[in-house]
Order: structure tokens, then C-alpha cells, then sequence
């Protein structure tokens, strides 16, 4: 099942997507699956971020060909870092490409989307607690990110979080590829059994620090090929099983 | 003027206290002054974090006399970092120390709460987007810290940010007493005058990166004297017109 989140005359809901047909939801798929029985196509509407995250946790180095490229150690637990609610954009939505910074890439990543509060919750009940999974592009500062030493500043720019283009909650996360296209050419290609933390020991363990919510978004690291945009670019991340993001860049102000 | 938000016969409200009076609101202090028109004692009520952020932003390394304990040199600009939402507990609530560190300490730290959506801010208007100040306290895993290098883990743990115990908006936050008393006994205790970046450079070097949200707080850093708490003990941040904010220690599962 494909959940989107969607702008319609003027109306923010939840919906459906089957075969470019919207079924909207009376409320968020969290408080359960509700049709309200109109039908839409997905050509009526603007998607919007598919979950509104109260946080988004990320990942670094959480892939192996990556680790092996960038001649790093595997780490032996986690390295998590946060991006701001406010950073969130949907698909189609534009990159801002801000003023502070002369270097600003892509980073694709498969997203786990959490559907019902979670704390202290063990590996193999992990899977229980997610809703599905997104498309998510860790933009990120990479200037900024070795200034700072500390990532928050590189990666939390507004527009620096896209996601989408829709939750597919039917999906097995162990062996997908996953891969960013940059003005269509690929620049990024992997599968998700390249990571180093699996997505139920993901899940597990940032639960064991915090109080996962039900939209928390959790990025799980991105494969090797990271590299810059520029505005005028278009970066997509196509995800196996889910589909594709695509975004763009402006300059701020611009 | 002391903004709080309480918790009373099951619902919970903003209010405006004042000499050990509660003059209940109508809605959120973001929305404008409405009063019920009814009034209750300060000994009623529970008092919760005064504001729900939607981030929490905390910088790094922000005191002179700090900096200068460290043998550090004076940063450049602001160094962010932030804190989940899920991490805010009230005055009065416990800090849960979690098994996964052996080190855990207080940081004192004036907080300040913003009043309306700021985004791009110059210095010289940063404070009209201010509702007010509170105590903060920056609670770390000071062991995590050092192991993972970027500081998310060591500083999102539920309950590390506790808030409070109001917003006081009549107040210049540029030469306050900032102390910290575990067990009564004074550890921290510095001025905001010493503050390297001050509050409205805070406020419009952040706005830059992120659009800052009604209720969102910024921890502006804190001074010499951090150390370990331990469960049992009690840990009180006082701030100079602002008033106490306590908090006590217990173990995880405890």
C-alpha cells in the first residue's frame, strides 16, 4: 500500500495511492485506515511530505562499500544525528541552496517512517512499530559539516529533508537498491544489504535513546557516490519497491 | 511578566502567574493574552515545560570563562546542536538516568523561547521574535559524548532537557546570574555577560540556517563547573529574574 500525504482545493489529507487513483483517508493513517469514499487522480493534487516527522533521526556511515571507500572502520554502534521538522520538503518541492554554504550535496537514503509510539523496543519486535518506508535525501552542507565539526548546522537547513514521494508500507528493507540519479545521470547506486545496522537494530536502538512518535522518520545512511548540486540541478533518489524523489535547486533569494 | 503552562483537574492550560496566582488563558500565550477570567493557586497546579518546542537548538562552547577553563579557543561562529522535542520534561519531573552511560552531568543554561516564526533575522530585530527566557538544563552524556564525536546520542536522551519553571518576558538577558546547585551545594556560576555570542546574534546567526518556531527554544550555552549528577540527587538551575528550575535524578527501570 502506498500512502501519500496531499494537497487538494486548498485541503491538506491522506490518501491511497493504487494505480494513479488517490483514495482519500477521513484521518491520518495512524489513527487507522478510514476512507472517506471520494476518489482522485493523482494528477489533481500536489503531494506533500508523506509523514510530518516531530523529529528526523539520521544516520552516518552506515553502509559497508561506503565505510570501505572512504577507508573508514565499520562503527560498532550507531552514529545518529538529528535534521529539524522544519528542514522537511515533499517531492517536486526546491532545495534551497543557502547563502552560508559553497558546497551542498546529495545523499540518498531509504527512510523508515515510525506508525505508533516506541521506546526501549528490542530488534526482532522493531518491525512492529514502522509504517513503511520513503525515498530521503540527506542534503547536507558538506563545507559546513567539516567546519563545524559537530553535522547540525550542515544538515539542517530548511528544504534539507526531502522525502517521499509516498510511504509504501509493503515492503521488505533487507535488500533493496537504492540509488540517486543527479540531471539524470547515476551517481549513487547500492542495496540496503550493504548496511552496517540493519533496519530493526536501527530502530532499536535509537529507541533505547529516545521515544520514537508515530511520522519520526529515521534516514539509514547513505551508499558511496555522494557528490554537490548546484541550482538549476535536479536530484533524483530512486528506492526499489518505492519509487522516486525528485527535487531541484535554487539559489536562496534566487 | 511569568508565562506557565500547568496541568489541572486533568486538562492542561497556559497561564499567567503572578504572586502565587494562576490567571488561566483562553489559548497559547503564541496566540495573543485571552484570560479566562478565572484564577487558581500556584500549589493547585502542576507545572509542565512552558513552551512544547518543535526543536530545541543548543550551542556549544558559548562562555568565555568556560572556554578559558578548557584552554580552548573562542569559536568563531555559534556551534549548534540539537536536542528532540521528546527530551522535554517540566520542573519537578525526574531525569532518568539511562544504563546505556556511566556519566552523566547537569549543564546550566539561560534558554530563550521564541514568540513568532523568525526566519533570516538581522541582530537588530532578533529580540521582537522573543516571547520570554527560562531556565535550562542542558542534561549530557558526558561518556557518549566523547565516544561518538557528534553529540545527538549524549544529549537526546527522554528527559535530558528539562524546562522552566516559566517564561519571563519582561527581562534583558544580557547580564544574568547563571548558577547551578546540585544537592544545594553551588557548582556553576557565571554571568551572561560572558557569553560569547550573545542572545540576539544567537537568534539571527540560527534563524540563517532554520526557520524558527512559535515555542521553539534555544539554550545559549553553558558556563565553567559542569560535572556528574548521580540518581538520588537533586540539581537546581537558578537564574537571575527568572527564578529555579529543579529537578531530580533517578535510575532507568528504577
Amino acid at each position: 500500500m502506498k500512502i501519500i500525504r496531499f494537497l487538494y482545493q486548498g485541503q491538506i489529507s491522506y490518501g491511497i495511492l493504487e494505480d494513479q487513483k488517490i483514495e482519500p483517508l477521513k484521518t491520518s493513517p495512524y489513527e487507522g485506515f478510514n476512507p472517506t469514499g471520494d476518489s482522485l487522480s493523482l494528477n489533481e493534487v500536489q503531494l506533500l511530505t508523506p509523514s510530518i516527522p516531530s523529529k528526523i533521526i539520521a544516520l552516518g556511515l552506515n553502509y559497508r562499500d561506503h565505510a570501505a571507500e572512504l577507508g573508514m572502520p565499520l562503527p560498532k554502534e550507531p552514529l545518529i544525528f538529528l535534521k529539524p521538522s522544519t528542514a522537511a520538503i515533499g517531492p517536486g518541492q526546491a532545495i534551497v541552496y543557502p547563502s552560508m554554504s559553497q558546497r551542498v550535496d546529495y545523499e540518498a537514503e531509504l527512510a523508515i517512517v515510525i506508525g505508533r509510539q516506541a521506546k526501549g523496543v528490542s530488534p526482532d519486535k522493531a518491525l512492529d512499530f514502522v509504517l513503511g518506508y520513503t525515498c530521503f535525501n540527506d542534503v547536507t552542507a558538506r563545507d559546513l559539516q567539516k567546519k563545524d565539526g559537530q553535522w547540525t548546522r550542515a544538515k539542517s537547513f530548511d528544504t534539507f529533508a526531502p522525502m517521499g514521494p509516498w510511504i509504501e508500507t509493503d515492503l521488505d528493507p533487507d535488500n533493496l537498491l537504492v540509488e540517486a540519479y543527479l540531471n539524470g545521470r547515476k551517481c549513487q547506486s547500492s542495496r540496503t544489504s550493504q548496511l552496517v545496522f540493519s533496519v530493526p537494530e536501527i530502530i532499536s536502538f535509537v529507541s533505547q535513546v529516545m521515544t520514537l512518535l508515530p511520522g519520526d522518520v529515521i534516514a539509514t545512511g547513505t551508499p558511496p557516490g555522494i557528490g554537490p548540486m548546484k541550482p538549476g540541478d535536479t536530484i533524483e533518489i530512486r528506492i526499489e519497491g518505492i519509487g522516486s524523489l525528485i527535487n531541484h535547486v535554487v539559489k536562496e533569494g534566487g
